[in-house]
């Protein structure tokens, strides 16, 4: 297959077109590097030390000996560019990464916020009126996030994508109807996860385009079987407070000796998914896609489940760190359950990794050989959910977040 | 109160500009003018001679005596200068108008859809974002549509935004829960509406904002008390296949002895309203405001709803004209029923205008007083909303899409 997969620079972007290419697939990158820029701008960096993107693909040919093309192209705000690509390539498939992902970074100003609305509504726009506009018949495989629920069930699993509801009618019949899981955003980023589902419900039905959408959990570990080809394909490792996740933070908080930084109780329960089960889905994706007609497939990307508290001291335990409890940032409950179903991975024979197969030390063992990068004043979160969070804050200089930890 | 109306210039924006005016507040429209924009690019023009803004609030300070200030500036683009204005202005209360409101229109190319989603994406989040930033605790009033739910219901009424329903747990009980109304948008310029809803519900949830999103049905209709003061406080009227909406194309089309062009079968039932009671309606929505911490307050603004062969059978009746039928340019179920919940307005106090009220022959007399300037070759809707109804329409030159019908 031809594979356009936007976004290709980054961190689930770039192993996932290793493996594609491995695989044996065109595979062409599109991206703008908007996210080195935003390394730029918040002034971090990956801790893995990162090539660019024209010398990753020049190591990736003289591994593989398979070509990986870059194509700097904005999808957001060039919608001829990007249209005049698809028409010249018309690839078989789109794997769809370019958004601006970090909810903290979606929440640090009205900027950020601004950016991260027009940027992941107009970028997944773009692809589907590209679509149509050129009669391509590609199928889409979009990555959203977990986070549209909000975090939050009422003791019901999520299903993958939509959920069967009994509606009252005036003759006083319950009709039965599947509708999309009723969105719950927590964020700014969240949110625009949610307006891309509309846009794909919308776009899916009128038109008939085939799409993929991966509710994708946090995902964790750093390398993969062809990222660890060869040091200069070394994949991204986010570790600052506002692109770092949950469990790669601990891991290079572990590494660094920074106490573990638990917001609230930590008694949110988040799903989780291994990078390497994570190219691995969407490679089966790929090989399933909806008919022309059919509604959008919706998969839970994710393998299990954790609570925060629960995985900070797993790590604290592996490695002997420190918990930090910090007030939280974001609004949200304090303490959630989730249960997530994931059949549709499993069914189509994705084998997870799980936290306990010991990739951990593995992760710890990357942390702990690039610690010497580390920028310490970097590690902590800083955008607040509210003014009324921020003031909070500021006004208290005992504040525990202010409190240096390291 | 000091109230902004954004997209103040407008078919529903003006009179309840002058309407809000004539009871003693003080009103600030806020246009970028693009609708006049539009009208060029078109190369279409209101019904009805309406004169600059400028002129406008110039006859209307002369009748009334009251003030009504303009500002040119463009919501969905112009961030900052909005913003500003704003913070001088600290209005109380905020009626949001400023979006690109024709479905047609909406579907007319990529470079037509590319707009609808940006501009009125943009401009929805935009608002909320300044509220949010400049600490600003005013009501904000939106307009939104009835079409979010794509006019199809299992049966049951349509609540006022929110639908209970039971959700099966993994214990096997039902949990009863309220979630926003499943949308269900039937053109580009309906799901931007259907974006809104997450927007407003988002920032109501994180930041407290009061929000009323007013489900507005068809307005049909052009003079309220206001504008039929002077022949220069005149609505806007539109009748070309864009802009024109189903109602008043009818009363143009009998008025200059065009045959009533019905779609399909003419079996869409559409909810409707005469503007008059929108501007009122507007009025009593700003008059009750949700709570700070209150979820988004919904109202169908509508009074009755009617099939449209129904309605061209009224209209034929009542002015001798012939239907025409055509084939329908959507992608729609041909025949649909529709009842929809108005409480939250009759319990407010209002006390609706009907059809049946005889207006309906006030607006033929305006259509044939301003016949003279209508282009017929303007009044066939052209938009086609997928490429497939598009080709069936090009391939066929005895189409009665085609077959001239004036
Ligand atoms: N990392 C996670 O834990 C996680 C979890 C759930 C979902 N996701 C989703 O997976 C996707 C990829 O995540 P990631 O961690 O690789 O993020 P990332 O920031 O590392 O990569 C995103 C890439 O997209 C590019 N991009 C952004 N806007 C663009 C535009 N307008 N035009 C072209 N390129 C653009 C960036 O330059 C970057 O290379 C995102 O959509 C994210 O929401 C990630
Ligand atoms: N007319 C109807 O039958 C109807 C029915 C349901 C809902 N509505 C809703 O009511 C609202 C008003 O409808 P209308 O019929 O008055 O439309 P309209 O096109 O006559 O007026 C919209 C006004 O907003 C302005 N505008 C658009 N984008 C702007 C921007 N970015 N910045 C500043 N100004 C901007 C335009 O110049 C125009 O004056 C719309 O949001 C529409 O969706 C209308």
């Amino acid at each position: 297959m031809k594979i356009a997969v936007l976004g290709g620079d980054g961190f689930v972007g770039w192993p996932t077109s290793l493996h594609l290419s491995d695989r044996g697939h065109e595979v062409h990158i599109l991206d703008n590097l908007s996210r080195r820029w935003i390394d730029t701008e918040l002034g971090v960096q990956s801790l893995t030390p990162m090539d660019s993107i024209q010398e990753r693909t020049r190591i990736w040919k003289q591994e593989s000996g398979r070509t990986i093309r870059f194509h700097l192209i904005d999808v957001a705000r060039d919608y001829e560019v990007f249209k005049a690509w698809l028409a010249e390539h018309r690839p078989d498939a789109i794997v769809h990464f370019a958004e601006q992902r970090a909810a903290p970074y979606s929440m640090k100003s009205a900027r950020h916020k601004n950016y991260t609305v027009s940027n992941n509504v107009n970028a997944t726009h773009h692809v589907l009126n590209a679509l149509v506009e050129l009669d391509l018949d590609a199928h889409l495989v979009h990555l959203g996030t977990m986070g549209v629920y909000g975090y939050s069930t009422v003791g019901a699993a999520i299903p993958e994508g939509y959920l069967p509801v009994g509606i009252e009618t005036m003759a006083g019949e319950t009709v039965r109807q599947e509708i999309l899981y009723p969105a719950n955003p927590g964020s700014i980023y969240h949110m625009t996860k949610c307006l891309d589902q509309l846009l794909f419900q919308f776009y899916a039905k009128n038109d008939g385009l085939r799409i993929t959408d991966l509710h994708q959990g946090i995902v964790w570990g750093t390398n993969t079987d062809q990222t660890s080809r060869h040091v200069q394909l070394i994949n991204r490792f986010d570790y600052d407070g506002d692109y770092g996740t949950v469990l790669n933070r601990f891991l290079i908080q572990a590494a660094i000796g920074y106490p573990l930084t638990v917001h609230g109780t930590g008694g949110q329960t988040r799903a989780f998914i291994h990078i390497q089960d994570s190219v691995r889905c969407i490679e089966l994706a790929l090989k399933s896609p909806p008919q022309r007609g059919e509604r959008v497939k919706v998969f839970n990307q994710m393998t299990e489940t954790h609570r925060v508290r629960d995985l900070a001291e797993l790590v604290a335990k592996m490695t002997g760190a420190k918990i930090a409890w910090l007030p939280n940032p974001r609004k949200e409950a304090p303490e959630n359950d989730l249960v997530v179903t994931n059949d549709g991975f499993l069914d189509l024979g994705l084998e997870p990794i799980t936290l306990a197969e010991g990739l951990l030390s593995e992760v710890v063992d990357v942390a702990r050989k690039y610690a010497y990068r580390v920028d310490r004043s970097r590690v902590p979160a800083v955008s607040a959910w509210t003014k009324e969070i921020a003031k909070e804050v500021e006004t208290d200089p005992e504040h525990p977040r202010l409190r240096s930890v390291s």
